[in-house]
């Protein structure tokens, strides 16, 4: 299953260049994996930064910027989760605006509790959420 | 030739958990790239945004952050230029801090012209100085 | 006449202290301010600055941050117009959450010509606009 | 007395018309408080959020924005400490850069406990520091 989110490029997004100055597109990302946990997966990032002690840092991600975007233009954001494993999630994440991709990025989180900082394992809810959504990415050959 | 700046990690970048929200890391990725190209290249991003009418937008980046860092941290970041293009260069950067690396990322940069939106080549006087800085990668065999 | 919008507290936005670090708030007014041009003024950010030329930089503001907001706080944003000039308008934002008022900001925003940096008049259909929507201060006797 | 530090104005810090998106000057006015409380006061952000489970939120602002700032500008930052309360302080920040004064902000600072969000007296080593260094503001007559 896909979870897809929208969001619109903001003043506060764009450089002088005119375009989305690329920090901006992790916060609308991170912003896009905070809507899925919250709104698919049943678990908000307050729920588990404060009540439960654990988060999801982002430990590894590869990111194409295929064409940029502009203020005021709306955006959706689709996730797909790839990979589940008992304490990391590979998830891809694609923008798209106006039938052009902007930004495809693969990125792994980990779970990770709060206290020592140490990965750990998914809380079940989670993992069985997550697991119901696996698509298995394209063949590539 | 490594290029070498350094960076604190403010209040501004650190997240609820206590360490630096993933966003926050590429605003200093992008500030230690504009540091490289007007110290060390001779070409500030004034110069060539204002000035010159061109720019040089991250196309691709593959990102590992190796281990957290903290509010207080002092951070060193190396710049190596890796592949040079006619319109693109491969950099490898890397967050060190007390003997840790941080994160490790592999970024594709390229000469963009600011009225069209289309890479266009080097300048000469860029282009040279960065070829006199390449460091091949190392072999992973 | 009062332009309502809403926001939420993201990962973005808080602190290592838990709260909202205050100069995220003034990305959450700027956007505000966007969302009352473009869908109550009838001149969206993007019509202004890259079609038209001309922006609305915010000269003065006096804020009074009331209670702290945490994440996933639901925020109801208020702007009012108090006072339209020639150039300039005085806005009221207030940002509400559960019943507490969590800030109080009094703004002068003016209209600038982006060439050259100055002030030039409002044009006559945003003019119109916010004065049909000018409600005065309540008098502080 | 006044402490002094500087700042540079980055590509992140810089919007469409090609001047300073104002909520960075927060950041950098917020970089310049951490500086002072470090450089000055004797007391890092660090030590004070982390070690010592207090802090020190900005509660009230009053900022005219006076002139712009551009990419590349090299601004100076003065603060000075105005009034020192049992639980806040009042500072004077004022930004700099070729002659031009670009914003003069009144900011009050209170110490906060961190555990349960509410004022606390400062700390005392710190209220000598910020006592000895109290300047009159000039009178406006």
């Amino acid at each position: 299953m896909i979870f897809e989110t929208s969001t619109q490029v903001r003043f506060a997004h764009v450089d002088p260049a005119g375009i989305v100055f690329y920090p901006r597109y992790f916060e609308m990302v991170n912003g896009a994996v905070e809507d899925w946990f919250a709104q698919s997966l049943g678990a908000s990032f307050k729920t588990m930064h404060i009540d439960g002690g654990y988060g999801t840092p982002t430990v590894k991600l590869e990111v194409t910027f295929l064409s940029p975007s502009r203020l005021g233009d709306e955006l959706t954001i689709r996730i797909t989760p790839r990979v589940l494993g008992r304490t990391s999630c590979h998830i891809n994440v694609v923008f798209t605006g106006e039938g052009r991709d902007r930004l495809n990025a693969d990125i792994v989180l980990v779970c990770m509790d709060l206290n020592d900082h140490k990965a750990r394992p998914w809380p079940d809810f989670i993992r069985e959420k997550i697991a119901a959504q696996l698509v298995e990415a394209p063949s590539q050959a």
